[in-house]
């Protein structure tokens, strides 16, 4: 495995930036996380791939933005977040790159295997399949990805003001790769922000600690978070900046 | 691979007896599958297997029936017949056995890794195993697995019954070996068969089509299938013979 591009050195606050991407000549394929959801970082445009499939893990923002399906070789996303209940992955595979599912595999991590037989080689998790086609059928009732994107732009963007408005808040993602579904933010001290969690579990705002290996603050605003929440959180910022600040 | 026993030979119409099986010294393990969906036959006692781990496969009579754990080393079921939603597979492996999982195997094939990870190394699927502790509850409600194999053994007894009265119905497994699960029978011609498929489904009794691979009728009645479809399945039986007997 050959590392393209790290932002490490800066705690992975950004994505990195085209200039900082180093290929290897000759690779298999690229691959990169579309959405980080410890980090709160997410790539805006795709990097520029030409000589190697890229893959792409999209399993936190499938669904929440229109994907340029055709720059990629392989999409794969988990459907816990925006799709459907846990135990379903879609995989969308260029046809060509089935050939490269290895004979030594085993069956079931094969794609070529999954392709072949029309993703039923195996019981297929009908259930969570249903509730994939019932999301889906909700996203186009809504205009589709497009619009859809628009109002997570909207969403993410009335918390991202909120955190910008005075210094209380502190967005911990560069700017420019803040994600619209993980918004990750500090308050001034670890013991504020403790408070903050239990407070706001109290005022029905659930599940906003950070991820354990980074602390902090996590509002994951996934396309079933409502925007109603979203202004339910933003008003219970604003009032705890009030009596804390 | 020793194939220890198959009755291939009378087109598995029943399950080998013990004096056919044949052991192969010094076998790293020796597999069963319990129950035959599609030939209707059904393990009644458990092979003697003691120089080496038994491994069954109970996907289709996992909870039909006692089973005795500590003669295995491991027993594997997905969920889908008796158990909650396709998508889940319960795995009761002998701790020692973790040991022998490769550590080329890729990581989500790794019972070891599964085990270490209380079977959250992967993000689970909540929901399945959720429906899958429901179901648990309702057969412990309804007195356990003793219980629940006493009502499978009256369901499927009073269908095999049916089957035996006259000779218009044949079963296709030798009785010895009839499955609790999945009750497969004949009729005098398979034009005869078509037309109790199709008179069955009008009348609200449906899925009864054998498996494509040996055609015939499979009533498949599972834990969740209630005792009043038998008797109804039973009642449809005399009055289709009386029709066309």
């Amino acid at each position: 495995m050959h590392i393209a591009a790290t932002t490490k050195a800066e705690q992975f606050t950004r994505i990195p930036r085209a200039e900082e991407i180093v290929r290897t000549p000759g690779a298999a394929y690229v691959h990169m996380t579309s959405n980080n959801t410890i980090y709160g970082t997410e790539w805006k445009d795709l990097p520029a791939v030409d000589d190697a499939p890229l893959v792409s893990d999209t399993s936190s923002d499938m669904f929440s933005r229109p994907i340029d399906v055709a720059k990629h070789g392989i999409i794969y996303a988990g459907a816990q977040k925006n799709m459907g209940p846990a135990g379903v992955t879609v995989v969308i595979i260029r046809e060509d790159l089935l050939a490269r599912s290895s004979a030594s595999l085993p069956v079931m991590l094969s794609y070529a295997v999954h392709a072949e037989n029309g993703s039923m080689y195996n019981t297929p998790p009908v259930f969570a399949i249903y509730m994939l086609g019932l999301v889906t059928r909700w996203l186009i009732d809504q205009g589709g990805l497009a619009s859809v994107a628009a109002v997570n732009e909207r969403k993410a963007g009335k918390l991202y003001a909120e955190i910008d408005r005075t210094g209380f808040y502190r967005g911990t993602a560069q700017k420019e790769s803040r994600s619209l579904m993980n918004v990750t933010f500090r308050l001034p001290t670890e013991d504020l922000e403790k408070q903050f969690v239990k407070e706001a579990e109290k005022a029905g705002l659930d599940g906003l600690k950070g991820h354990r290996s980074v602390g902090g603050i996590r509002a994951s605003i996934y396309n079933a978070f409502p925007e109603a929440g979203i202004d339910a959180l933003t008003e219970f910022m604003k009032e705890y900046e009030r009596r804390n600040g």
